[in-house]
Formats: structure tokens, sequence, C-alpha cells
């Protein structure tokens, strides 16, 4: 069976970089721009160029250096944002802007205070603007998440015609459940025209912890972007982390569903964009944590030492993680120990095991974890070689 | 319609304490085991008795101080294990001994080395062997989630009539998607004899960053228990985060599902295990996350100032924040601008608004997050007061 291709849309400089205290300046940008070019990412969004001069230029410059993905500059549906986005993104090989108006209740009456008509008027004019510019335009429902389906078929309809080529179905307040987002973008394939000329895109957010589900299951029923970010960073509790997203299509081959994105990078450009802005990354985060691939309980140690696919569903060598680590602990067992003291040279007998475990027992119960030179010492304490 | 309650089985000292350098002692365990019970879990798993004196000591001491919550101990399907916990057990006014053993092809052939018809043989003994201690017998599957359904079906059945009151369905490598594990799921309720009358257990793992998500389809496909740990601790990426599944059931009530957790204590839990164990959590986590309720985006601060229910879905309230926060950066608005400055003193009129928010931009391009007292500094230089 012929394999689809769900695109990577980057959006760690412009979603992602919308986190409290960890702003990247232009500098930043263009590093961590070109390495995303180079892992493999289908559009980098590199920001919202009406936003703040600084933006502008970021746009403007990543612009100008990214060699293959197609670069995309965030607007409202506002006629002066996307003359801007349109300005900073004049220097790039495949451009894309990015426009887009909120379509939920809540939206069109709390927030914009207008109606539905008003929506698709104004959705439609911006798209249109935006085509005037550049032929690859993408449309965003904010909060489609919680648009009502029929409403939402509309709007996308209606933008299609006004040339949009990207839908982008954002779950905006991290609110839906897989199973409700997924039947929302099958709703949208099966009940939209000309909805198979154009991309469907999952735009997710984590406030349930939901964001790489709903993803998943948004390109399960048809979508073939999906919007990310490394670390999952981003406002509130985040976005859609691509870490995640790559590897659950690696994993899951019957799927059928593939990206292009070299996941063996993955570690590194993790611990780049945790560096440069300062948001660290907490050690069980799947994928690019610390102790993603550590092992410390003594069931589990046994298990990877004798047959690494009995805990481990990811070689960490695919995330460029050079191996798997048997951390000692007093959850160890005696395989685990074994294993470490033969690697810092002790080749123990199983009575010289089982009398040096009793002593690392004692030592791993009041330390936290048991490196290497305690090992050394716990093997002179238990006395066993001259046993 | 009556709602089902889903219970809710806290592994944070047991599967969550299994991280590398985070051990706990059993002072700090006793503190947070009263801090769950009072919460309103319904299980406190609290060691694996066999595994250590320290652990051994921290299950029994924990058993003689909790008033409401089930005392669980883990077991391997070894006869010594289980006498051990049943000792450590013996204070418990509800004890739980939870024993279990592998049944997926990779446990079975490279880990066990051994049959099926063993593997049935020893999960029996088992679970009979800890019935004579204790009514509620609790049995895992250990990689159920790479376990070939009819077989698990088939070892399930065979442990309940053997007394099993709890079946637990590990996806112990994080492997399934949400509907692959809720069908496993589905496919026990629906062939297992017996079924109806113990409660189903999901116990799942982030590695793919699913665990939410696969514990949730497994309750809407009829789990009644999940497991789970404070911040979605545990070995490798984690445990399901107990925070998550709480506040999914909350937000979503036409699942007809709830929890007996009081939500409001969320936020200071999430302290009390992340500064027990030096276990830091990202600030974007969902739920407990520093950043789960900041915004900084203009064009969300400006619909969170409108209305709250625009970009959050979730009260800060309800999880024990006291205010979800406007943070002032380069991506903020005008509207951002003005409530902060109306908070330190500053009413601006439209016109002074415009001229101070060009002096604000500056400011914030070079600075990563604008405080209350850059503000002051801001207006002033903009002089638009004297305007």
């Amino acid at each position: 069976m012929n394999k689809d291709k769900v695109q990577i849309f980057d959006t760690t400089l412009r979603d992602g970089e919308q986190v409290p205290g960890c702003k990247l300046d232009t500098a930043q940008k263009l590093i961590i721009a070109s390495r995303l070019d180079e892992m493999g990412v289908d559009i980098i969004e590199a920001g919202f160029p009406v936003s703040s001069p600084g933006d502008f230029l970021s746009v403007s410059e990543i612009s100008k250096i990214v060699k293959n993905a197609t670069v995309c500059g965030l607007t409202r549906a506002v006629k002066n944002d996307i003359d801007v986005a349109a300005q900073a993104l004049q220097y790039a090989k495949r451009p894309r802007i990015h426009t887009g108006i909120g379509t939920s209740e809540s939206h069109i009456v709390h927030k914009l205070n207008t109606t539905k008509e008003d929506i698709i008027a104004r959705a439609k004019a911006a798209v249109a603007h935006a085509k005037t510019y550049v032929e690859d335009v993408e449309f965003y429902a904010e909060d489609a998440g919680r648009t009502d389906n029929a409403f939402l078929a509309q709007v996308c309809e209606e933008v299609i015609k006004s040339g949009a080529t990207v839908l982008n179905i954002p779950d905006t307040t991290g609110y839906c459940l897989p199973d409700e987002y997924g039947a929302k973008i099958k709703y949208l394939k099966e009940n939209v025209k000309g909805i198979d000329n154009v991309t469907i895109s999952c735009h997710c957010h984590n406030d349930l912890g939901m964001a790489t589900a709903n993803s998943i299951a948004g390109a399960i029923n048809g979508a073939r972007q999906i919007e990310c970010t490394i670390n999952g960073i981003g406002e509130r509790a985040g976005n859609t982390a691509l870490e995640e997203v790559v590897m659950v299509f690696k994993q899951h081959p019957y799927l059928n569903l593939y990206t292009d994105v070299n996941s063996k990078q993955l570690n590194e450009m993790s611990r780049l964009v945790s560096d440069s802005m300062g948001m660290m990354v907490q050690p069980n985060k799947a994928i690019v944590g610390a102790n993603a691939f550590a092992h410390s309980s003594g069931i589990h140690q046994d298990g990877v030492i004798k047959n690494r696919a009995t805990y481990e569903i990811i070689d960490p060598l695919d995330v460029g993680v050079n191996e798997s680590s048997i951390i000692l602990t007093a959850r160890s067992g005696r395989a685990a120990l074994a294993y470490r003291a033969k690697k810092v040279g002790y080749e123990l007998t199983k009575v010289q095991l089982d009398i040096v475990y009793v002593e690392f027992l004692k030592f791993a119960d009041i330390k936290k974890e048991v490196l290497d030179e305690d090992i050394h010492q716990i093997v002179e304490a238990s006395k066993c070689l001259q046993a």
C-alpha cells in the first residue's frame, strides 16, 4: 500500500516562542530555522510580522536563508497584517501567508462582537488579499475545536473558493478529545466541497495533555499537515510536540503515514531550542527528556539487559541518543548491578553478587543514585572478593 | 443519566519513584501519602516491599497512617514477594496486593524464557496465594499493550477464577495509540467471562506522549480504574499524569465519568512531589506547569481580558492556581499593555496608549519579559502623559 506523507509545519519560532520570558533574538531564530530546514521540516512558521519590528526582521532574514522549507508568516484577517507579512516574506523561495479569524461562538460573540456572515466575509477577503501576494495561502479557523461543525464546514468551503490552499483546524484551547477531533476532520473531509484539492492541517494545544493524540487522530481521519513545536513549547501548556508526532508515525508503520523529518536530529534539536530559550525540558518528557531512555527499576533493567525491546519501543539511536542507560538505584536488581559492576571491572560470581547486592541495597536506600565510583566502594566494603 | 466513578490509583510512590536520582525517604513518602489520601485518591500504591528494606518500611508505615484510601503493594508472581508484601501491608485498613507477570511474546520468550501455559499457571498461583492474605487482589498482565488480545483474554479469565478483583492492562512500553488501547479494553469487556464482576484498570506509559489519551480511551471503553502519578513522573517518559486525567473528566462531563479527586489540591500536590523528589515540572506541563495559565501573545491576551473563556477552558481556581496571568512580551498587544498599565496606576487614553505602545515594543524586543517596574520606565520615556 502506498504511504501518504504528513507535512510537518513547525511553529517553534511563532506559536512556540509565545512563552513568557523566553523570547529569541533574530540571530538565535536564524540558527534554529536553518537547523529545522536541514532536519526536513516542510514548513517553518517564522513569526507574526506585524506584531513587532523584531519579529518582522526575523521573518525577513529567515526567508533569505531557508533553502528547502516553505517559510510562513502569521497574520490576522486584517489587510495591513497581510501587507506587512507579504513584505517580510518577499525573499522566501516558497512563501506562505497564514491568515484567519475566530469561528466559535465564544470568539464571534465575546471577542469579535460580530455575526457569522461578517466572519465569512472577513475570512474570504483576507484569503483573497493574501492571494494577491502569494500562491500558497493557509487559512486558520481559530477555536475550530469548539466551533460547530456545520458552520466550520461552511467557512472552509468559502475560503477554498477564495483560494486557500491549506485549512488549519486549530483546537486553540486544547479542549478536544481524540475521538472528537478526529470526527471533526472526518466531517470536513466528507462535507466540504473542494476539500480534496487542499491540505487539512491539525493545530492542537496541550491543555489537557491531548495535543499529540488529537493531531494523530486528525491525520488518521485525513489531515495531511500537523503544526507542532520542538519540545511541545508554546503558550500555556504548549503545542503538539514535533518529536512525538514524528516518532508515532515511525513506530506505527501500519498507519501508512510518514514524515520527512530525520529523527536522528531530534535530540540535538531539542537541546538547541531548550538552551536558546532557557526553557527546560522535564526529565520525563517523551522522546527528548533526559530520562526517556533511562531504566532504574530492577524488573525493567533485567529485561533490557536481556533484550532491549522488552521495555524499549524506540531505539535511542533513532532519535540521536547514544545509548539507553541502566541507572542504579534502590529499585535496581542483581542483573543491573552485575552489568554495571562488569563495566567498571568486576566480574562477580553468583555468590559474590549476592553479598555485594546486600551492601548495595543499604547504600542505595540512603543515596539516590549509585554511581560508578560508588560501586568500587560497595565492592570493597562487602569484602566479597576475598571471600 | 447516572455517572460512573473512575477510581484513581496513584502510583507516584511506586512506579513514579522509579526515576533515577529521585528517591524519596520514608518520611517524605508519609507526607505525600497522607496528602494523596486527603485529596481523594482511591488507591495508593505505596511501594514494592520485597525490593529493598527501605521500601518495605515505607509500605508498612504508610499502611498505618492512610485513613480512607486502599493501600497497595507491588509484587512479582513470586511467592516470597507476596509473603513480604502481605507483611508490609498488615496494618492497612484496606490492603491490596498487586501481582502479575509478563504476557507478551517479547516477555514470555525473551525475558521469562517459558511457555504460555506456564505463564497462566504462575499467574493463577500468584493470585491464589495473594488471596490467602487479602480479599483485594489486583493482577497485572505486563506488556498487555503488545499482548495478543485472545491470549490476554484467556489470562484474564483464568485469574478472575483464582480470585482477582482488579485486572490491570498495562501498556508497559508506551506503544499503543488510543484507538488500539481502547479496542483492547473493549475486547476484554466483551470476551472475558466474569469481567463484569471485576474492575479493569488502565496503566499507561508516555513514551509516545499518549498516556493520558490511552487511559481516557480505556475508560470510555469500560475501564473503571486509572493508574497514574503526580506530574506524570516515572521511569523513562513516565506514567499517565493524574492531574490530566482528573481534569479531562471534569471538563468533559458528557462522558458521564467522574473521579473523587479534589482538583483544587492539584497544584499544591504537584509542587510537593516536585520539591520532594527534586524532579522539575516543565513550564508548559498541562494543568500544573508554571505557564499553564499564562498568556503572552497579543491576540490571546486581548481575548482573555474580554472574556476568560475565549482562551481558557479551565478556571485556574479549579486546580488551585490563584489567577491567570497576562504576561507582557514583544508578542503582547495594546489591550494587555493597557490592562497591566492600569494595574500599576496609569489610565491611558487611546492616543496615549498608541504612543506608549511604540516605546513598549522597542523595549520588549530587547527584554524577554516586561515587568511592572519596566512599565513605569516605558511610560516616562514615552512622555505621553505630558503630551
